[in-house]
């Protein structure tokens, strides 16, 4: 199981680099600045999930591989970012598997710790998103995931689905497969048709 | 002890939370938004003390019983927020009520660490106020305690009213009340009554 | 080594929280406003790294000396804030030189805790640069280390020089001290030069 948490935390770390990337260029930071942006999106979240748990290492700290890739994912995107213009959506694709792929992975590893249902969907929750929060803090705007598009919610729902099929008799596979899925596909579906929850103003229901 | 330290953080946790998701729904964030803002209020400052001392897991992890109760608070401030804005002020109250419980709180459980004097008063101070000031950067705003009020300051003097008090023979009940309620007083006279220290202009004073 | 750490640690927490209240003071904090942008700005890169290595304690925690220091650069710089005006560029010196000394600090903790190459650095540029990140998101600003001058870059190559160092048969000292040279001398040439990275555009390069 661990085996496959690693391998598509690498990948899920290989596309967020990427969309931080982009950001940052879009900031005009300088090459260095980019490669900091890149490296806090992919793995902020999952560095803050680590911080959490008391006795868990630092992600990585342990596995450096992580480090490399996101190395590449940077240079590939200053190389080809005027390519990578002309395919901002198929961007939002890598985006979203990069949230459905550490989102579950962090669910998985609150339960791995044996930890209350509702603390492993936050963790899930901070896994996948917490990385664009810090991305978006760092380049001084108000968090994406909280406003704009359903995003944090998609995590919620997605690591709910993922606590409830683990009460069933499935296969282990199917287990994450399924609410993977789920978030990859809500999120593209989201953004395509550019659905929003409704934000609570204050004042204006009077 | 440790079962006031844990009773008082819940009230203080509900009390955060209520103010963190009326913050968040002036910035018009949809319900997971308002509802992270709310969980980051509450929980902010003691996650950043609990991370800081190595040996210490960190509460919500442990003690689910806060989320819970995060929930509810924020739940309760989206369905009255219209009623919530004939009453800011009440609310100033909560807000005050949970800064002089997690003050305390975190001064505590310096002591319970054997950690020095100063190092008890600013970990204190990061309970008490850091919560506030993650959900000030999240919502991208100068963080209001280093500015508006007299926001840390009352942490940092109702810390060394504790401190000072632990020093006595008075009895433990007293040790933490005396503090708490100079706490609580000194923001409500200071909100009511709009006090400031003076901002340190370096260019005017000429 | 440890006691070599400890020392260039102190020096440079006085130099960077002098110039974290500085900044505080620009922005019009009041003076706990002041001291805590002054702790955050000189502990914060190396808070981080603490809290990134599960094993470590925080050293301000533990060795309460620092906070101290921090105290007493925060008080002289509001004390001497009118004069300090007339030395802006000397106080950029400061700043240089706690950059040089906490990231071969950070590099050799990583050693310390036989970490990867790459990690190390990466914890050094943290440890160096990350106290000034922090500084600015709490004072809202984009941080200056992503745009402005060369920053991060100059600690990333201090951080490689001082790894290539290590694999030589140099004596200690000049392990250490030619590094830290090497950052404080490229900061400074730096400033006064004026040098700055190419930002990446993505849209002007058509």
């Amino acid at each position: 199981m661990n085996l496959i948490v690693d391998y598509i935390s690498i990948i899920g770390s290989f596309a967020l680099a990427i969309s931080g990337a982009l950001t940052a260029m879009d900031k005009k930071f300088d090459p260095f600045g980019v490669l900091i942006i890149a490296f806090v999106s992919a793995v902020g979240g999952g560095t803050i999930r680590d911080m959490l748990i008391t006795q868990r290492d630092v992600f990585w700290l342990t596995s450096p591989s992580y480090v490399y890739i996101i190395i590449v994912g940077a240079v590939l995107a200053i190389i080809f970012r005027k390519k990578l213009n002309y395919m901002a959506k198929p961007l939002l694709i890598f985006d979203a598997i990069g949230l459905g792929l550490f989102t579950i992975t962090g669910v998985q590893i609150g339960i791995e710790y044996e930890l209350s249902a509702i603390n492993c969907i936050i963790l899930g929750t901070i896994t996948g998103s917490f990385g664009g929060v810090l991305r978006d803090i760092l380049v001084n705007e108000i968090p994406v995931i909280f406003k704009k598009e359903i995003y944090a919610t998609v995590c919620i729902l997605g690591g709910i689905l993922y606590i409830a099929l683990n009460k069933t008799n499935l296969p282990n596979i199917y287990l994450q497969v399924i609410p993977i899925v789920f978030i990859v596909t809500a999120r593209i579906v989201v953004i395509y048709k550019n659905i929003s929850l409704p934000s609570l103003y204050r004042d204006n229901e009077k």
